[in-house]
């Protein structure tokens, strides 16, 4: 790439002045920035000034190919599979991309998932799944070219070498209070889809108090940039915006959340989860060119279960072996009989995350078995005494701090008074 | 100072989401800051949100205030004179406290002239007169108070112990691109000159192509802060915004602006000079209880002259020594006849610092004889082929770039032409 010679400062300037950055500048500056020429100090006011101000869509794919030129790309095209990928923007309870992943896979489709671990209050996929006794998130990509080949879906940790200047500009993000801007959100999403080379991706972005975005008209901003990007890149891509307000499912962790993933593959588990999973799965499907596979008959008769079984052990894990349980449990009951009408997301992950199952810096590890179980979602009656979640942690000082986190987090009413769900779970749908 | 613990992501959350930040937090940031506890990308981020959400008036006092706590404060209270301060945010030709201090010490009043370097298309006090042989900007503390006392004027310069944060703050916003957002700029002027300890203060502010702030409404934005900056300190302050759209005076450079405010203090010299330096004694010699002095009569009656022979002495200078000449001169002079309509204050500043009288690092020398000469001003009659001004260097080779900054910085146009020099020398006065 031949690169034209700026002056940083007269770049952030340009932003700062609310103008546009030239596609010339924008390559310039994320190879400056890779090779140190652009200081991280530089770089934070500009992701400020690009928080604040904004780009114009010819910025964000400039952005996002600069990313991608600066590291290496994978190709699926040796495959004789059509690839299709997913991505969710992040929730509490949400692990669906492990049911999501064999049952598109059982349809003839290769998924290559390249996903991440869990920071704050929402869960890894990778962390849920190292769960499962022998489990490796680290494969090769000779190794995950093979296993797409032979069993379909495949779930590892994305390689440095995938768009390296994202995973900088990320770290600097998240200490410089710039992580939540939609330029920036949309490309370091998008440029790690694109270079992994897939050939069509459904994104679920979430909305509501337990998302990354909580407002849906920023969510919806968010969906429709990333569906441009994903256009322009040549790779079909299409969106789902669904409600983040109430936990999904009835697991919030991450072994908990395998054996409730297990329970959809065998045709039960919770209504949400089912729903969600039967929603993206028909979106890939349809992208690879099977608008009409039947995807439930897949869920109830055995098929996707297979395909887990096989991607489960093609990664070295024991599908068959016990999860890992929990030293200490903390059940909270119902203090009234009554309608449960409230049970917001942000509290139920926070808790959890204070339970072990997610970390605070990115070097910690993850207790696999602290988490929540939920008995009860809002609409369910409740009677007095009942448990409404268990706690799980392999340390009991852990409690206190997670209970807190949930005070106010759940309301029991009348029965007739309205529940806040914040609407339907799949709320639009974004893209051609 | 009780310092309560915050998390430095969420304080810059509550900027970037144009919420005012606490004293407590303000304190907590320069605190944390100067210590290493806030790094330089997260100050950057927060210097951009502050550059594009502002600050209310009590924030940019607390963010003032801490940056004095971080270091020492003087005290002239043990003089018997009143001690009264001027301030200028920087021009090109901008020579004024070279004439004025002496001018106004020679009425019984104090004049600390705490000043600094250029850096830019801007000159220093400190460069100017670093360009008579022998004279020392460095003096103690001591010293300075002994010159106060038997001279009334002293140049010198600021020690790093006042205000530390400014300045590390100053060098980040630098290169950052956030020099010129009116809260940053006010707190890091009025931190100096408060600590300083003078009691008044007078500011020329300045508007213009020349100028740091361009449009006068910033300008008067700028003034206004500083003013209620300087009150809410218990420094009596005023400011005079003042037109930066031509060059000041007929010299700009470093010896020759020496040579310039030698004239002035003779009792000749360029009428704007003159007019500004009258203008700003009057202001200070207001605020240190004489309204009615005969200003011009100290310049013409020698008393002003008197006190700078004994200024530049005090600090090991000969005033009576030849200044530097430069090897090299270039003269432009008029391509036909007509009246000079324009003469752009910007292009001229660049010219001379591309001359060598400016620098472009910090820690780069200045050239004292390097700079320009103007032999006509927007409104005289000039003939083709007269000289219209001299560029001075030590290198030849630097007229070329020099003369490149000067396209299209000058017209001739046509007798009865208007005159662009954007208005009145002096537009405003801001203050009680």
């Amino acid at each position: 790439m031949a690169i034209e010679a700026f002056d940083v400062v007269d770049l952030i300037r340009v932003k700062r002045d609310r103008g546009p950055l030239s596609t010339g500048q924008i390559n310039w500056l994320i190879d400056a920035y890779i090779r140190g020429y652009v200081a991280d100090e530089q770089m934070s006011a500009m992701t400020m000034a690009i928080f604040l101000n904004g780009m114009e869509r010819r910025e964000i794919r400039d952005l996002t190919m600069a990313m991608i030129e600066s590291g290496e790309r994978m190709n699926f095209s040796s495959l004789t599979k059509r690839t299709t990928d997913k991505h969710s923007t992040g929730g509490v309870g949400d692990k669906i991309t492990l049911p999501l992943a064999p049952l598109v896979a059982s349809f003839g489709v290769a998924v290559p998932q390249l996903s991440g671990r869990g920071l704050g209050h929402t869960g890894g996929t990778l962390d849920k799944l190292e769960s499962i006794p022998g489990w490796q998130a680290n494969i090769s990509n000779e190794r995950m070219r093979q296993i797409l080949d032979e069993v379909g879906a495949v779930v590892c940790a994305a390689g440095s070498g995938l768009a390296p200047a994202d995973g900088k500009l990320y770290a600097l993000r998240d200490i410089t209070g710039t992580v939540e801007a939609i330029p920036l959100i949309a490309s370091s999403i998008m440029s790690k889809k694109i270079a992994e080379g897939t050939s069509a991706l459904v994104l679920d972005v979430k909305f509501g108090s337990g998302a990354f975005l909580t407002d849906i008209a920023q969510s919806r901003e968010l969906a429709r940039t990333m569906v441009e990007l994903g256009e322009d890149a040549g790779v079909a891509t299409s969106a789902l915006l669904t409600n983040m307000n109430v936990p999904i499912g009835l697991a919030i962790g991450n072994a908990n959340e395998v054996r409730e993933s297990v329970e959809v593959l065998e045709g039960g588990g919770p209504a949400d989860v089912v729903e969600l999973t039967v929603a993206l799965a028909r979106e890939m499907l349809a992208h690879a060119g099977q608008p009409d596979a039947d995807v439930r008959a897949a869920l109830s008769d055995g098929r996707a279960m297979d395909c887990w079984n096989r991607m489960i052990r093609a990664q070295g894990g024991d599908p068959s072996a016990p999860l890992p349980v929990a030293r200490e449990t903390h059940v909270v009951t119902a203090d009234r009989s009554g309608l449960l009408v409230e049970q917001k997301a942000l509290p139920f992950g926070i808790a959890a995350w204070r339970l072990g199952a997610g970390r605070a810096r990115k070097q910690d590890p993850v207790q696999h078995a602290a988490g929540i179980d939920l008995h009860a979602k809002p609409g369910d009656a409740v009677v007095e005494g009942q448990p409404l979640f268990t706690l799980s942690a392999d340390e009991p000082d852990r409690f206190a701090r997670a209970l807190e986190a949930l005070e106010g987090s759940y309301r029991i009413g009348d029965h007739g008074d309205e529940v806040l769900t914040g609407g339907p779970l799949i709320a639009e749908r974004i893209g051609a």
